[in-house]
């Protein structure tokens, strides 16, 4: 299977490294870019993530057979608007947003007659960094994509997406829209809360400077998390709030509890949880990426 | 210079990594080695960690110019009385221990007359691998070892020490026992809690399972360390609590107004939040760790 036409709207790491995984393995036709930044386009197309751009939605979805909406979750009901808008009545659509209940929401909004030509996606393969500069055409090679299409969705346009995954690597699994944010609130989102919460501690703190100073590789990889996109993850927090506040709450229940424990030298609780923590994540890290499964020297990386 | 007589105490990954690199450098005569995991020492010896190893205390320290004390902290009462009464008079001790304030404590109270011979040490290049199997002779490269002298130590002892730990590449710094065991609370103790109570929620979640098979590379790197010891940790976690209760305290208000922000869509304060956490570590992780610097490719690592 190939793509003639392919549509980019939002070229950032997700979209760049698709187009560009697509390209260089000759399953696509033409990639057309789109989006807010004319320097970020200019750079997809140096790294080879599209093979052109355009300035208007219109002009980048009019004869498009496939379009990918890679930008940020909380700009779905204008993007979505646009294309509806523009977009043939065949044309496939699908995005690579974090959030699935609101992207789906927005689509059956603002999609109109294109609903059932709609896939909602989403490849569990960011990194810390942005923007079209760090596409990379291996990125999806043995990664999850999660598709959750509704009882809407039209079987050819799932096939179709699926295949666009599977062709760039990717291993696809199906669920509902709800199980996944709440799956994600937890893995992803909740993570991500409590790094920023942590290093924005630490930066109003008197020692700042001296506390980074002295942090080892564990602190590093702890809070790598908290260098990504504050804006997309402001808009992922918003969105996916409905899951995520139950497991935040119990988070901090949790942590209450483990903090009364070192207050009263509870050492049997501590090592409780420290146990099942160790045990739990050393048996199940393993499943937890199919990519580290099939090269296990990225295990320690 | 170079150590003729060394005993290490507690060959894990820490006190095995300094007898390899120091053997590998030739800068020790002999390296002697005794634990309780008579395993662990047969390890420490196939993998080049020390020369050989004995059955008593006073075996291993009888005739040894340096003593490298690397046990769990929550057993430096014991060690130390072992040590005291064994220890030669001119014999210089250090330890590797990730808290220094019960340290040195525990030095006072069961050294005697060896206290001005005792420098406490830590250096700040642990991983979540353990034992002296996964004893690696480059671990200290361009690591930092923070030595937390008193008023007692003599400077000879703390020359020597501070040799040893230059003649495997490590970076030195002095500071007091009670600002190591504060910065060290924010960087290292705190993330550690953190990390092992969001695994220790999620395997008691339904979908264990699956949360872990849908977890991405973000979330292995922010759950590595709940991989290290809860051994190790439950001991560190109570020697540490009068400077870690402070941080978690202030993480737990912090966290609670995020979730507050969460919950009534409070969007300028979750990206106030996220924007200064991202700015700092991206100004400040560079600083973090004198191998990155020498480094710059380890630090998307």
């Amino acid at each position: 299977m190939s793509i003639d036409k392919l549509t980019i709207i939002g070229v950032g790491l997700i979209g760049g490294s698709l187009g560009k995984a697509l390209r260089s393995r000759g399953l696509v036709g033409e990639v057309t870019g789109y989006g807010r930044s004319l320097e970020n386009l200019e750079q997809a197309l140096v790294v080879g993530a599209i093979d052109r751009h355009v300035q208007s939605v219109e002009e980048a979805v009019a004869d498009a057979d496939l379009i990918v909406i890679g930008t940020p979750v909380g700009q779905s009901e204008t993007v979505f608007s646009s294309v509806a808008e523009h977009a043939g009545p065949d044309c496939v659509i699908t995005d690579v947003g974090s959030t699935k209940g609101n992207v789906a929401a927005a689509a059956q909004q603002c999609l109109g007659a294109h609903s059932p030509n709609f896939v909602p996606g989403h490849p569990i393969a960011g990194t810390e960094r942005q923007g079209a500069a760090a596409a990379d055409d291996s990125l999806f090679l043995g990664r999850r994509v999660i598709l959750t299409p509704t009882q809407e969705t039209r079987s050819e346009a799932l096939a179709q997406v699926r295949e666009m995954w599977q062709g760039v690597g990717a291993v696809i699994t199906e669920m509902d829209a709800a199980h996944h944010d709440e799956v994600l609130a937890a893995t992803s989102h909740l993570p991500h809360v409590l790094a920023y919460a942590l290093v924005d501690q630490l930066a109003g703190m008197q020692e700042q400077r001296e506390i980074f100073e002295y942090a080892a590789g564990g602190f590093r990889d702890f809070t790598r998390i908290a260098s990504s996109s504050p804006e997309m993850w402001r808009d992922i927090v918003h969105a996916n709030r409905k899951a995520l506040l139950p497991v935040l709450d119990a988070f901090r229940s949790n942590l209450a509890a483990l903090s009364h424990a070192i207050e009263n030298d509870d050492e049997e609780s501590l090592m409780r949880c420290f146990t099942r923590a160790k045990t739990t994540r050393d048996r199940l890290i393993q499943l937890a990426d199919p990519a580290t499964r099939n090269h296990p020297q990225n295990a320690e990386d």
